[in-house]
């Protein structure tokens, strides 16, 4: 189906704006992706917009009329507007000038295949969206398997994350969950569960990985909370040379996920 | 000096608040810096702001009395007034209780000493002022001597870069300089320059390395132009195992730099 809007108050650019929202994507379990090179990325992974927006005064290109084409043969809509109207959507000046709607992803820890891969992330408490999506396109980077998201982590699917992600998220296998299911079912199967600490650590430089790997990084702010720590199957620490002790929770994961991937040997 | 402001219309508050914009902040060679942790480095540091700023409704604080004292004592300025202003000065729900304003540092390249480093990092027209305060805060990590910003770089004295950083902008040299003045300047003395590429480039674990190494990370989207990753002594290549082809600039940065500071034995 394809259709042209051209009001500021058509229901869909409602509905599709509402989208930025949390609770909104949480309702209506959908969620917004920018740029053609993402959505070339989610069609390549499998991942079709159930809706996909375009500007009408885009630029023809190739890999936007095959996107077109299997939206359509799927069964989706193609909607037509103005640049204005798309950047109100995605809420930003010179939007890009394609908009996918997909539906959200199975995100249960019973979703996700341990054997699939040698690394998984792990973030705990992850607040920041940018961060998240940082850590989605380093797992990409690293072959990792996904990510895991720890208690009340930022929502994978905001704008932010999505675009942070740089398509990683199309790639990469995410769950949620809190700590006490998670814990559980890492100890349900192989896994090492491996943290960057302070406490009763060994450098993380040489320490004795193991696939599959479980990289545990925590807040922002706090940390992990110890008793998380000391659950860990390794503690490793980094060095800090200067007066922080500590790292941006993205750059920490991606420092001991290229060790990790180094250690395996993959 | 100590005074009292209750008006949102007073001009110290509009004075303040204007140093949010990048122009304002240049005109008046002033920055800001929130939270008693960040101050508190800066003074470690020995940088005192010129101004504090405090909520009336803050919690005593040891370190706090210590700060207000020694910017008393330097002829700096005290001023009390209440959170929702201070929200106003510094665009934040939920304000840090103070807020210090700084004169901006020299940036000049004159002004480093390669050779009190064996790491330094250098960024080429990074745009986002969160991965500028994050390379800063791991070059404090690893040791390094500072930031060098080339070309047209996110301002490092925002209040985005400032909190990104975690005080390291205090700790950090940092200079601004076009490629045309950088390259001249590191070519005057020793330096090995490292780029991250896919051209012509070595494994990035186990690289030959030499101190003092200026680690050079490109443009969030564009990555570095060809002809400056040329015209670096050593280009390094990190595994790519997923879909995307680079990791964001300041998780680069901080993989690299990790493995420049194992290399050099540091």
């Amino acid at each position: 189906m394809r259709r042209t809007i051209t009001g500021f108050s058509n229901p869909t650019v409602k509905y599709l704006r509402s989208l930025r929202e949390k609770k909104h994507r949480k309702r209506e379990g959908k969620f917004l992706a920018e740029g053609l090179r993402l959505l070339t990325d989610a069609r390549e992974c499998g991942r079709l917009p159930e809706m996909l927006v375009m500007a009408e005064s885009r630029d023809p290109h190739p890999l936007l009329e095959e996107l077109e084409e299997a939206v359509e043969s799927a069964g989706g809509e193609i909607v037509e507007t103005s640049p204005d109207i798309l950047s109100k959507i995605t809420g930003k000046d010179n939007a890009q000038s394609v908009v996918g709607m997909f539906a959200e992803f199975d995100t249960s820890l019973g979703g996700l295949d341990r054997s699939s891969a040698q690394i998984w992330l792990v973030a705990q408490a992850l607040r920041d969206p940018g961060n998240l999506g940082t850590m989605l396109r380093t797992g990409d980077a690293v072959g990792a398997g996904g990510l895991i998201l720890v208690d009340d982590c930022a929502d994978p699917f905001s704008v932010e994350a999505v675009r942070a992600s740089m398509g990683a998220v199309f790639t990469q296998a995410i769950a949620q969950a809190s700590w006490d299911e998670f814990l559980p079912w890492l100890r349900g199967g192989e896994g090492q569960l491996v943290a960057a600490s302070l406490r009763e650590a060994v450098p993380y430089r040489g320490a004795p990985y193991q696939a599959p790997c479980f990289l545990l990084v925590g807040n922002e702010s706090r940390g992990l909370p110890e008793d998380y720590e000391m659950a860990c199957d390794l503690r490793v620490t980094m060095p800090m040379k200067g007066r922080a002790d500590s790292l941006n929770a993205a750059v920490a994961g991606a420092v001991l996920a290229y060790e990790v991937l180094d250690s395996l040997g993959s």
